[in-house]
């Protein structure tokens, strides 16, 4: 069964050990940011910098393991359809609307919108750090420059996480301009069972 | 004044508003990690993600800003003989040694130094997160692959910060073989006041 994430907005659950997330694209051109907590220990949250460090890659794909601030394997990625992800930049929130869209009215963004589905599992704030940003589309170019380009995902894809522990995953359907080609699309996701 | 950082080891201390904090590699090659927190509010904290997003680039020198996970400069470069600097990778540890060199007794690294050091200002060891590793020198390949070459720092290269708020500032000498071409030598820094 397939859960509907709307349009700039977010959710957070529980995904137990070895269940597997399958996070899919429905249109086409859509960024789904994910963050996830240590259900038993909310001190152990997802770390860019390990999984860089670990990954010995910026790229992203299948059989990309995503650590914790413990250099513990929180997420294994074991289908892709897209191999394109971004693991550097911050997910939107107020304070990047205001500083990259300054004409426009800042709405939450996927940090506001995971700072909210965490908060029902009591994690304060300052909990959430830089998500993983699934089909989230960042060139660097030879002399370091970041750019964010339309995702390269078309209508179905998707990217399969399996969970390495307990966990609470945040989850949402992007709010930026930029890294959906402007159009503010679902995100649709199910829950699989053990194989 | 010089104060030395003797290899493999850590510090924390007090940064104003305006005072400059002058980052020395003595001898050259010699990477040393850098995190720092509000004086005023420890859940704001220095954050990678929020930094390379602001930033726009992996490539950090004169006139970098340095951002915290509430989105405020924290740190600006003001002065840099070397330019070249890392901000993807998480600060060597116990488990970065257990990771990449499996065949050597694990040293507390960075991490543990920083984590050590904060602790005298009671910040909790899950709130250092990924450093800005001045002197580090990493190539992202066209793939996407991460390489740790050694630092393009010589002797007496030196790498100044400026304080855009009041800090609580953690430095290390690094204790990675690989990012300090397999020499552990001091970092040497001194506190300048206001211009």
């Amino acid at each position: 069964m397939e859960t509907t994430i709307k349009p700039r907005s977010g959710t957070a659950f529980i995904l137990r050990k070895g269940q597997r997330l399958k996070v899919i694209d429905p249109e086409g051109e859509q960024v789904s940011d994910i963050y996830c907590f240590n259900l038993d220990n909310k001190e152990e949250f997802l770390s860019s910098g390990r999984s860089l460090d670990y990954n010995e890659s910026v790229a992203f794909g299948k059989g990309s393991k995503l650590y914790s601030n413990q250099s513990n394997i929180m997420l294994e990625i074991v289908e892709d359809t897209v191999e394109r992800h971004d693991f550097l930049l911050t997910p939107c929130s107020k304070d990047t609307f205001r500083h990259f869209y300054p004409d426009e009215e800042p709405v939450p963004g996927c940090y506001g919108n995971l700072v909210h589905a965490f908060s029902e599992f009591n994690i304060p704030e300052h909990y959430v750090g830089t998500t993983f940003n699934i089909f989230m589309n960042v060139e660097i170019d030879k002399n370091g420059g970041i750019s964010v380009l339309p995702p390269t995902s078309k209508a179905g894809d998707y990217t399969t996480f399996e969970a390495k522990m307990d966990l609470i995953v945040g989850l949402t359907a992007c709010s930026a301009g930029e890294s959906n080609n402007f159009k503010y699309k679902p995100i649709h996701y199910s829950v699989l069972d053990p194989l």
